[in-house]
This record gives structure tokens, C-alpha cells and sequence, in this order.
């Protein structure tokens, strides 16, 4: 077992350099500081698979010319309240929040509004995009199609993402209820961390080259494949392959975008894909007015009920209880507001070796 | 171990005696067919837990005045692509169908349609739903919450309900991908089979009246509960649960229904909730049109790649390779509309029963 550093950054210092970053890479300022901040809501809300541990991705792809800095988003169809938007293959930590928000501004005319994009690339977390409709009294939805890396039940190779959907519920005295979920049963993130660590990973989370059940992460890692959501068909494998599927189909083929297994990777060292369907990976965006369908406030009171009523839910022997979607991520962004974001050290070094590439400074 | 012994019934004579015995109960001539209708499709679809077997249920219910055979929906709130429905406390099997049709309607109109339904009770499977929207070339979405039975993850009793979502997509030349999923690990029913066969249940369906996972179908029907999909924390529980979660808020914090605990009962024999929050249960339904987004014909092409694609997976070992969603129901329907409906006889019986209360010919 190795031994893991940390270093604490400000959450403030690492968005400045995020912003600057992409600056560096011809991204135009508003959008630099927009995809800085949706970097920054993952590394504070703890989430760090997703947060500036991923810049080194977008700088390399950027820097590459794999990415356009400086995108002309277009809406190729739209009705009152749906839109199907080309991303230019932009980044999607800029051409997310710009179709998300053409779903709210629907949803503000005709109730809900309904995205589908094309032509974009890794969006970042999920649940960035249902918390910016909370503020406008709005359900938020989001999802995304990924880089291969899940079987679908019963296949022995990868052919779907994790593929995410999130959701958001606002409450009144409560906080909201925030969904985000990958549709895999765990996070490629803790193949890795078993990994780092010379641990085994338990029985469910992955499969080998060969298709079969494996407790090695190498074994995943090398030409293996993460589980969807209820891993064996016998506690509803099929579930979690049925809920990438929507997925996938509700972001690329509704959008004209790869799906399944044919969606570019993120990175510079994975191999492109041996066919193309559609442009770039996906998106769906989805916004409700609450109130096309009730008083907002009386929504709201019962959202803290349900929270409370939950909450008050008997505990499971040796658990900690019943927690609300969305708690976990909101302790870590108390936590880290205050202290800042724990990098381990070779992240600190990646970004070290962008602040040498770019003249960014980071320290 | 007890044998079990069926007898073969065509699916037109159960549509008929349904139909029949609806109508016998006050149910309006076209609001009954619509009923069957609904039951006949879970009988030839394999779903042999929501179709004719609940006639029962929903004759008692009806007998004893719990539900309104001539309801007068209501529509309580609507913007150019949302409704919210008052079902009047009628049968789930004419509301749902009822609110479909508007949400169906909506999307015609405005790109999409979606309704939140109160007021209401059982409305079958979720996937009768979706497979209405397909003829219309749209992608249709079903949820509903039930009485309660599973555990929010860490949970030591039972919160929520299976709350099922469904989707389905229209393919060209392939048949469409029917999504329809119970958000719990399993279905009660799986624990009334193991029960009736004198047999254990698997690590992961379910935990006793103490929290405690247990193997005895028993002790999980006593007080005990089922899992949420993913069953344990380590392979995801979570998620099924932010699931169920997101299911019951669309369904009924959007509608006015009673949510988690509080649905009211589906049998006669049932306890009331201690408290109500809201109208009978609730649904959720939605309509996208697909030439809202993409050319129809492009989208169902690219259907067509992507069943193909999936079906071309290399299979894992020991297993009978990657299927389509709706091909288990699709093939049922194959066999079931030759050979007919095969009925447990505990199941003739009971129908055996309405039909010397009622005076509606069965045989």
C-alpha cells in the first residue's frame, strides 16, 4: 500500500487558474470563466474526478486543436419547447451550461424546455447543470453520454458509458434534493483508487478482457469493463444497462451525436473509435417550471417534508441512517469553502507542468 | 417444494371477462375496454404480476367504493407543455391512459408534452405508456409511485415504493427499445415465488423487519422491506434509491399526491397510512415528438444501428449474450397470443370467484 499526499488550495486560486488556463488556449473570457466555474462546484462539492483534476484533458486536448476553443454554437431545430443544438465541438464545459440555459429560457415561456446537443465534449459534473435551474424555481435535468467503459448485461466487452443522469428538487427551509448518479454501479474513479492502493475491488464492479466477473482492478483497467447499476442480472443488472441506454439514446441519437461505443475518448492517449455515427459525444438538457404544475411554494413545503420524513426513516443496523441526495456533496463544499480543495501531489505536479507550459502561475 | 399448475387461457376471453367485470362495477363501456386493454397487454407481454391477477384487487376496491368508476378528471393547472391532473380517485387504468393522451397531445403541438397526475391509483405497467407514444413517432415516458416496500438506502423499513420508470424508442426496421423498470433490486413478486416454492432469496433482494439483510421471503413480507436497485451502498444502493426518489417527487410532490410512505394501499387488506400529504398516488407522463429534435427517419435508422450495434457485443461467458429492452416481453407476446395466457390456478380460482359474484362468465 502506498502512502497518498495532499496538498490544500483555495478553491478561488485553482478557479483563477482554470480561467487562465483556458484563456491561454484562446478561449474567449466569458466562456474561460464559465468552464472555470464548473470545474470549481466539483472540487468544492468533492467530486474530484471532475474538477481541476481534469484540466490537464482539456488543456492537451485544446492545446491539440482536438477542441475548439472559440465554438459557433448553433441550433440546428427547435420547437416551443425542445432544441437540438451543434456544439461545434466546443468545450462542454461551455456548450453545457449554453443548451442548459436554452432549456430554462423554454421552460420560462412554454413550462419545460427540452436539449439534446451534438458536437461536444466531457461537460464536467452532472448536477452542475439541475442546480442552475434551482434559483429560477425550476427542475433541472441533465445527462451525458462518456467514453466507453461499462458492458451492457450479459457482454463481455465495453460498449456504453457511465453515462450520468442528475436531477434537482428545490425545498423551502431544506436544502434541495440533488441527484447525480452514474449509471454504472461504481465510478471508474475507485478502480483506480483499489489500484493505487494494491487493493482487490469486491465482486460486482467489474469484469476482465475474458467478460468475467474479476476482484482485479489491472484486470478492468487493461481491457476490461465496469458493471451498469445492479451488476448481475440476479440483482437487476439489466436495470442499470436499460438507464445507460436511455441515456445514450436521449443525448446522441436524438441529437445526432456517437453513441455507445463509438464516442471519442478524452483524452489524447486513448484510440479514436473505429467508426463514426454522429458528431462528438452528447448531451440532454431538461428544465420544468414548477409552477406550469403547482404553487411553487406549496411544492417547496412539501419537498421539506419528504426531506424530514426521510430523514426520520428507522436506521439500518450499522449505518450511519438515511441521508438526503445531495448531503454528501454539500458537507464536502462546507468543508472544503473553508480549508480548500485536497490535491493529491501528482495532480499538483500535472498542474505544475501546465503552469511551466503556459506561464500560468499556480503557487 | 409445491407444484404449480396453469391453465391456458386466450388473451381475448380475459380482455373480455375484464372488460365485462369493470363494466359490472359502474365503469363506463369505453372507460372498461380501456381498462382490459391496459391489463390484456401485461398478460401478453409476460408481466403476469400487473395484468389480470390485480382484477381482483381492482374489483374489491371498486366493490367497496375506494375507487370511482366514473371519475371526472380534471385538468388543474396547465402552461402549453405541462398539465397537472386530478384523476378523481378512478381507476389508474382509464386516468393513466387519460393523461397519456394529453401529454401526447402537448407534444403534438408544442415539441413535448408532460403531465403530473394526483388523485389516482394502480395503473398497470409502466410500459403500456411509452408503446402508445410509439405509433405517433414519439418517445413516450411513464412513472408512478406505489405503496410503500423498499428501503432508502441505510433504511431500516420501508419508505418508498418500487416507483418504475419506462421509455421506449421507435426503431425503423428493428423492433423498438421498450424500457420499463422497477426502481427496487427486485420485484415483490420474485419474493412471493421463492416463498411459494419453499426456497431462500439471494444476498441483496431484501432486508428483515430489523434492517438486517435476510434470505427468508418471509421475513421480508412480514415487516421487513425490499432493497433499493444496486442493494447495498458498495454496489451502488444509492442510486437506486436517488431513483425511487426522483420517481415519487415527479409523481407526486409535482401533482399533489401522497408521496413515500403515505400512498395509500392497493388492496383492501392493507393498513391505511398513518397520515395522508396529498390525492390517492400519482403518475408522471411525457411525450417528445422525435421531428422536434431530428428527421424521424434518421432517428429510427439510427435505432436500427444501435440495436445491431448492442446485439453484436461480445457475449460474457455462461450467458445467452447482450439482449434488446422488450425482447423478453416480445417474445412472450409471441408465444402468449398463440397459446394464450397461462394462469396459476390459485389465480382461476379467484377469477372463478368474480365471476359467481358478478355473474360475468369466465369459462
Amino acid at each position: 500500500m502506498t502512502e497518498v499526499t495532499y496538498q490544500n488550495y483555495p478553491s478561488e486560486r485553482l478557479h483563477e487558474f482554470c480561467r487562465r488556463v483556458f484563456e491561454h488556449y484562446e478561449v474567449p473570457p466569458e466562456d474561460a470563466e464559465l468552464a472555470a466555474s464548473v470545474l470549481a462546484m466539483s472540487d468544492l462539492r468533492g467530486i474530484d474526478s471532475h474538477g481541476v483534476g481534469r484540466l490537464y484533458s482539456y488543456s492537451e486536448m485544446l492545446d491539440n486543436g482536438r477542441i475548439n476553443p472559440r465554438p459557433q454554437i448553433k441550433i440546428l431545430r427547435q420547437s416551443p419547447s425542445t432544441a437540438t443544438v451543434d456544439g461545434d465541438n466546443g468545450l462542454g464545459l461551455v456548450v453545457g451550461p449554453r443548451a442548459n440555459e436554452i432549456a430554462m429560457e423554454k421552460a420560462a415561456l412554454v413550462g419545460t424546455g427540452w436539449v439534446s446537443v451534438c458536437n461536444t465534449n466531457h461537460y464536467g459534473i452532472a448536477g452542475y447543470y439541475p442546480i442552475q435551474a434551482l434559483a429560477r424555481d425550476m427542475i433541472g435535468w441533465s445527462m451525458t453520454n462518456t467514453t466507453k467503459l461499462v458492458q451492457p448485461l450479459w457482454g463481455g466487452e465495453r460498449m456504453l458509458g457511465t453515462n450520468p443522469i442528475a436531477i434537482a428538487f428545490p425545498g423551502l427551509e431544506e436544502p434541495a434534493v440533488v441527484i447525480d448518479l452514474a449509471t454504472s454501479a461504481v465510478a471508474y474513479g475507485k478502480i483506480e483508487i483499489a489500484k493505487r492502493k494494491g487493493e482487490t475491488i469486491p465482486d460486482g464492479w467489474a469484469i476482465d478482457a475474458d467478460g468475467r466477473n474479476t476482484n482485479d482492478p489491472q484486470a478492468m483497467m487493461d481491457l476490461g469493463a465496469l458493471t451498469p447499476l445492479g451488476s448481475f442480472r440476479e440483482l437487476g443488472g439489466h436495470k442499470g444497462y436499460c438507464l445507460a441506454a436511455m441515456v445514450d439514446v436521449l443525448c446522441c441519437v436524438l441529437s445526432g451525436a456517437n453513441w455507445g461505443p463509438f464516442a471519442p475518448p478524452f483524452t489524447l492517449r486513448q484510440q479514436l473509435p473505429e467508426r463514426s455515427v454522429g458528431k462528438g459525444i452528447g448531451h440532454f438538457f431538461g428544465a420544468m417550471s414548477i409552477d406550469a404544475f403547482i404553487e411553487v411554494d406549496e411544492f417547496k413545503r412539501q419537498i421539506d417534508d419528504w426531506v424530514r420524513t426521510m430523514r426520520a426513516t428507522k436506521s439500518q443496523p450499522g449505518t450511519p441512517g438515511v441521508i438526503i441526495p445531495g448531503d454528501p456533496e454539500r458537507e464536502a463544499e462546507a468543508v472544503r469553502s473553508k480549508e480548500g480543495i485536497p490535491l493529491v501531489m501528482t495532480l499538483v505536479e500535472e498542474l505544475r507542468e501546465i503552469s511551466r507550459h503556459t506561464g500560468i502561475p499556480l503557487d
